[in-house]
This record gives C-alpha cells, sequence and structure tokens, in this order.
C-alpha cells in the first residue's frame, strides 16, 4: 500500500466505507480489463453517490496532490481507464451516478448522470418513442460518462455523429473539486469558448464529466438492415456512394467487413450462421431509416439494392425480415472483436482516412503487414462510411503467440505510416490513453502538442487527473 | 497616428505598400459597419496575401507587443472584427486569401481559405452539384474565415448543423506566428484535446483562422418551400413537431416571423409582395428536402401541409413553383433585418431557448418589452427549429430614436432574465464579440469565466489577439 492509510480514510469518509473499496479482490475489476492488455494497482477504488460527492473527492485530491484516476463502465481500448503501477493513483468509479435525471419529449433531451449504462439509456429512450443512436459493441456495459469523455464513435455516428455531435450540454467537477454546471438543452450558444467540447474526448484528463444533456431523435418509422456481398473494397466504395445518392440522410449505418473476421465468429460464437448462401471477400452491412413509414425505408433500400446489382455492385444480399433477423446480423457484425480473442495473438489499429482513400490503405496495408510478419491474417471490419477501419491483425495459424506480439511496434509503424501519408488518424474512435501517447507525440505537429500541454496545465495545474495519459 | 511610423513600415514590408492601407479613406471601410454600430480607429490595415504573409505579421506582433484585430468580411453583428478607439490596434484583412484551394468530390469536401466568400463557395459547390448549406443574409460580404471564428448558424443549421459542424479541419495561425496545419478530412480523429472547436467561436482572440476543410453533401434532388400562416407561436410549435414527425431529417428549414417585421419588409423593401391573401399575425418558412427525387420532396410537403390544414394549424400556405418564387420567399425573410433600419432605433437580441419554450418566451417577453417602452414594436424572426430567435424591438412610432436607444439597456436586462429563467443563451448565434463581453462575465459561472481566461492566457499570453473581444 503506496497511500497514506489516514489519506485513504479521509476519502472514504466522503463516499461511505462501504463505498470505498480496499481489498484486493473488490479492487480487481476496476484494475484488469477483459482483454488483459492493461492492468494497474490501486490501494483504493471510490464508488461516489453523486456529484457532490465527487466534488468532495477532487477537493481533497487537490489538497493532497493526491492522483485520480476516473472511470466509467471499464470498457476503454487503450487503457485511459487504468491506474498506473505505481499504486498511488485512486479510481473513482461514476458508475453510482446512474440515474436518467429526465427524458424530455418535447425538447427531444435526455438528462443523464455519467455511470447510466449506455444500453440503459437507448431502452428508457426507446420505451418512449425515442431513439439514442450512439450503439457500441460494448453498449451492454460501457456508461454515458466514458462515452463522452472518450468522443465514442460506434455503428450510429454516420448518420448522427459521435458522442461529441450527441452531447448539448455537461456537468463537470474540475480537479479543484468546483462543479461546471451548463446541463443546458440548447442546439445554439456562440457565447465564449467552447468549453464542452475541450472536455469531451479528454479522457478524464481536465476533469470529471459527472452528467450530460444528450439528444434524443423521433424514433425511425422504418428500419431496413442489409448483408450484400462484395467483390473489393472498391466495390464497397462505389456502393456507399450509390447508397449516399439514393439515401441521403437515411444512410444510417454502413459497415464494411472481411471474411476473415467474419470466419472467426462463425467459428468460435455460438448460434450464428452465415445469411448468405455464397463466399464472399468483403461485406457490408447497411441501414436505410425513414422517418416516415416502413413502406418507405423498403422502397429506398428495394432501389438501392436493384441498382446495386444491376451495376455488379454487390453480388448477392439479404435483408432482416424482422427483429430477429436484424438482431442477427447485427451480432455477427458486433461479435467480430470478441471472436478474435480465439485465434492467438492480434495486432490492432483503430485507424481513419478519407473515405475514398479506404481501397488504398486497404492494399497497401495487406502488403505491409505481409513484409512485417508474413502469413499474419488481416481482420479488418470497420465504420466505412466514417472512413474509419478497425484495422486489427490476428497471428499466422501455428505461430507462437509472444512472438508474434513481439512484432506490434513494428506492425504499428509499417501501418500508420500508409494512414499518415492518406491524411489518416491512428485513433479514429478509441482515443489515446496510455497505449498512444508516445505516437501522439511522435506524429503530431510540436506546436499542436504544445497547445495541447498548455491547456493541461491550465485546467489541471497539479498534475492530478488522470496523469500519464493523452498528453 | 499612434503606432511608430517605422513599426508600420516593417508591417507594411511583409504585404507590400499596395496592401498596407494607412490613408484615412483606404481604411474607412474597415473601422465602420452598415449599422453604424461600431466603430474603431486604426493607423494601419494590412492585406495579406497568404498564409505565410499571416504568419510573419503574427511574428512581429508578437515580437513588438502589438494587437491584431483579424477580419473577414466585416459583417459582424457584436463589433468582434473592428479595432478600439485607441488607435494602436492593427487590422489584418483575411480577405485576399480568397482560393478554394480544392473541391473533393470523392470525399465531398472544399479546402478553403478564409477569405473566400460565402457565396462564391455556395455556388463553387452548387456548380460541382453539392451543397454548402451554410446561408446567412450577409452571405454575399461575410467570409469562410469570419463564419468559422464566430460560429456562424443561418437558416440551414436545423438540418445541417452551424459552421462548427461543417468543419473538418483548420489551419491557423497563432499569436507568435507559427501556423497548426489541422487540414485533415477526416470524419472521426480522436488525438487529444480538441483545439479545432476551440478556435471555432473565439472571435479571433486565440489565433488567425487561415483556411479550412467544410464538409459537402450531394445537391438534394428535390426541395420544396413553402410559407404557412400561423396563428400563434403555440400553433407553430406543433406544426413544427409535426414536420419533424414527418420529414424527419429531410425538415431542411423552419423559420418563424411575426407579422411586424413582414410589414416592415413589404414597405420599405423594393419588389417584394406578400406571398398569401389573408394577413396572419405569425408565419412559417420551411423547406423539405429530398436526396431521391424532387416528386419525393413534393409528396412529404404535401403530406405535411394537408395533415397540417386538417389539424388547424396553418390557416393559408403556398409552395414556391420555381426557382424564382423560391429566391422571392426567401428574400422576404432575409431582407427582415435590413427593413427594420427604416423604422427608426432597435434593440436587438439574438437568444435562444428550448425549442418547447418559445411560445412562453414570447408572451413573457412581449409583457416585458412593454413595460420598459410602451408601444415599442417587437419585430421578431429567427430559426425557431434551433430554439433562436432574432428577437428585434422596434421603437414606438414617433418616438425619438436617442431617446429610445437610451433604453437599449433596460430592455436587454428584461429580456435576457426571461432567457437565463428558461435556460437559455443571450447569444445564440452571433457571438459576443465587444457588444456582450460583460453581460458574458455577469451571467455565466465564475468558474466558466476563469476556464476562459486561463484559456486565454494558454494561447495568448502577450494578449495581442484582438484584445477587447470575448473574454
Amino acid at each position: 500500500m503506496t497511500l497514506d492509510p489516514q489519506l485513504i480514510s479521509r476519502f472514504a469518509a466522503i463516499v461511505g466505507e462501504r463505498h470505498a473499496l480496499t481489498a484486493p479482490e473488490d479492487i480487481a475489476p476496476y484494475v484488469s480489463e477483459p482483454r488483459g492488455l492493461y492492468g494497474g494497482v490501486t490501494p483504493l477504488v471510490l464508488r461516489p453517490a453523486n456529484t457532490e460527492e465527487v466534488s468532495r473527492i477532487m477537493r481533497l485530491a487537490t489538497e493532497t496532490r493526491t492522483p485520480i484516476v476516473p472511470q466509467g463502465g471499464n470498457t476503454g481500448l487503450v487503457g485511459g481507464q487504468m491506474p498506473d503501477g505505481s499504486g498511488t493513483q485512486v479510481v473513482v468509479s461514476l458508475s453510482r451516478l446512474n440515474r436518467i435525471r429526465e427524458i424530455d419529449l418535447a425538447s427531444n433531451t435526455a438528462t443523464v448522470e455519467a455511470g447510466v449504462v449506455l444500453q440503459t439509456l437507448q431502452e428508457a429512450a426507446e420505451e418512449k418513442g425515442r431513439l439514442f443512436p450512439l450503439a457500441l459493441a460494448s453498449q451492454g456495459s460501457c456508461e454515458i460518462g466514458g462515452n463522452l469523455s472518450t468522443n465514442a464513435g460506434g455503428i450510429g455516428a454516420l448518420a448522427y455523429g459521435t458522442a461529441r455531435d450527441l452531447c448539448l450540454g455537461i456537468e463537470v467537477v474540475l480537479p479543484t473539486g468546483e462543479v461546471l454546471d451548463d446541463l443546458r438543452k440548447l442546439k445554439k450558444d456562440n457565447t465564449g469558448y467552447d468549453l464542452k467540447d475541450l472536455f469531451i474526448g479528454a479522457e478524464g484528463t481536465l476533469g470529471v464529466i459527472t452528467a450530460a444533456v444528450v439528444k434524443l431523435f423521433p424514433m425511425p418509422k422504418g428500419r431496413e438492415l442489409a448483408w450484400a456481398s462484395v467483390a473489393s473494397p472498391a466495390k464497397a466504395l462505389e456502393l456507399y456512394q450509390k447508397a449516399t445518392e439514393i439515401a441521403g440522410p437515411s444512410l444510417t449505418m454502413f459497415e464494411l467487413m472481411a471474411q476473415t473476421p467474419l470466419d472467426f465468429v462463425l467459428r468460435h460464437m455460438p448460434e450464428t450462421a452465415y445469411p448468405l448462401t455464397e463466399e464472399s471477400p468483403w461485406h457490408v452491412l447497411m441501414e436505410v431509416s425513414s422517418a416516415r413509414s416502413a413502406g418507405d425505408a423498403r422502397e429506398v433500400m428495394a432501389i438501392l439494392l436493384s441498382e446495386a446489382y444491376e451495376e455488379g455492385l454487390i453480388s448477392d444480399a439479404t435483408v432482416a425480415q424482422n427483429e430477429g433477423q436484424r438482431g442477427k446480423l447485427l451480432h455477427l457484425r458486433e461479435s467480430m472483436s470478441e471472436a478474435q480473442k480465439f485465434e492467438g495473438g492480434s495486432i490492432k489499429h483503430d485507424i481513419s482516412v478519407p473515405v475514398v482513400a479506404i481501397p488504398e490503405f486497404l492494399e497497401r496495408a495487406e502488403r505491409a503487414v505481409q513484409a512485417v510478419v508474413p502469413g499474419a491474417r488481416v481482420a479488418c471490419f470497420g465504420h466505412m462510411g466514417d472512413g474509419n477501419l478497425h484495422y486489427n491483425v490476428s497471428q499466422p495459424v501455428g505461430m507462437d503467440k509472444a512472438e508474434y506480439l513481439r512484432r506490434y511496434a513494428a506492425m504499428n509503424e509499417a501501418v500508420y505510416a500508409i494512414v499518415q501519408e492518406l491524411g489518416g488518424s491512428f485513433s479514429a474512435e478509441h482515443g489515446i490513453g496510455s497505449l498512444k501517447r508516445e505516437q501522439l507525440v511522435a506524429t503530431q505537429p510540436a506546436v499542436a502538442t504544445e497547445l495541447m500541454r498548455r491547456i493541461k496545465a491550465a485546467f489541471d495545474p497539479a498534475g492530478i487527473m488522470n496523469p500519464g495519459k493523452v498528453i
């Protein structure tokens, strides 16, 4: 234990003994994550009940210069939610701040606390006939505060934007314990610097987001989800452009998947089946929504698929006929990350490039990957409409996992070099955390790094907010 | 002259004598604006040709501690683009940075310099079959750099967002002269703090935006514009909710206008005519766009109007049958600000409230206004779908203008008090400039002001960027 027991007691008194975890078995779930990639050490996990308790925690942390690591559902993929190995950092879990304070149907907004699980909000909105469009593989356990702190993306971002775009107002506890209450429901507000968007995506390094006002949308009256086979990424790009042209803002999903990650899903995930008859090297999952009627969505999807067939963009397709079929198609896509675990080591990249550069990226990256580790299996899938791919590379069959993972940095370097040449980003939606911190400093202009450092110093002069992350 | 002539020569040498204006008649257009509300004094207006020249200007400004006021099309309504009265501030006009560097049809982006006039970009996009949806009354002279620096809104914001939402990447010259080049075309990029959104809306107080990558959209295949009479703001709200329900993301404009500003337009603006036969206290201008076809847009608008008639939401309506009629309807709306000038003094408010609170706001504000100046004429119009109204109040007929304008502060106070109670904003889209700087500090939480001050100090430690604006 590396924190003074008296200090631990003072922190514990704020949240009550029951919600101040100090036993290793109680702490364990907060310092490890399912993939086992990140782990940390902490003598104390605090589970405050409300904003006031978070504020008191931060006041004490400032007074005693105690580093704080805010944590939501602990599903982050870059280690942003993990304490380091020093045992001096206190984890503050926001999970008990889990009230949906209000759903305002007239304004189409929800005011939610940071610890509300994403799926809980989705379901609460749906019960009221509204759509909260943020949707991720981890939606059953990730929390809104974490979604905002990492500016989460996911499959709904194409039409509705990322977490940033869905947020109208926030409540933040600053390192000093002061509370910035900006829980407004306004679509337009040009009063000074955009503080909200600084906290969003800052991964808890500038303050602790404790609540937010988010946008809701009328539930579409029709949603058509189709799975289609395409011969190549170039065909997928043509299909995407056609879908945009025909459906416009009604195109609400456009995912690209290689055959490899689909094979992994079919091999390892129970109750999955390939939805088409013939194999294909690439697949697209796309959705058309209509505000007007189910028939309208059907009609648009029918026009899209028929033109796509005629022009040779797709070779086969199926449309979900009911909620059950819809769920199965979505499950195939959402299980791809999970299924990879069963195929040994995986070297991951969460990249974005301009949408039109995706075919070129895929072609060049495949060659680069094979040069680094011959036989490596590219299990790529992602949000093509956003230019965002999860370019994951599984080890060659039979290779030693540890030996493969020793090539992590070399593989990253090869892939990121291509991303940079194409004007892309090496972290499209997962963030920086501890994983990509050096990468950020190494690749972004020095002047950007300097500005970020100054912002960090201006907001957190004592350096107690999630140290070692982002910057 | 309050600047050292030698210093003026050094600045002039950067842009060339021809583009360094020192004669009062050359300077005049840069230190006054059409309404005559703001005026300033400067011994020097610099008209750089490119980013490199802007960079050299800022380097010299930092070296010599010379305050710089960046200026676009000089159409701002809060004085943000004006030097103060000291004669020590140098105006830097971005108007010669007017190249459209690229229109990328495949990525649906345009890379434009700060001085490109908004309408020029709209037209360049349209020539290529694309829509750049930012649209303002001043679009014939306002410039993209100014649009971004003020996060401009306008009539297209309902469906496409404000300038902030339309911007993917920026190029900024910092006070030191360093250039931050972030001209990327990415929809997703989670690499560190959101610097872009700090510069957007900062009104030139953190740096000089010199170029940007903005989003383009496929030109809708059909656009239907309708003018409808409504009995009250409450009916207008119902109509808005119905329009949202029926058209969803295809609802691309929803403007509310009182009869008073329409009367002003019909009285003072040439070649204008009331589009309907019967008078009405309130009017709505709304647009439905379709990505699919002209017929589709017509059908949706027809359904919307027929249901609205049946349910008694509207009493009369007309739909533009061609581009000429469309232009006339838009002109009625866009002339409302201009027409007010002919009716004597006007006390203005650019407010936003949650959309559902608009009827309550209008009712309470009318009473408050009459209590401050009995007989004052509320000439309100604005972007109802964004909760954003231009709540302008013209003087009573026959009252002395100066006497009326002496009530400016009292009127503001009365209106803003209601806005604040409704959780609204006293500057929805025009910004803070010098006009609302004290208002900002007086009404926002002290902790927000403190954070903004720290950001300002972090980015502009010498305090040379547009001093006296925003913060």
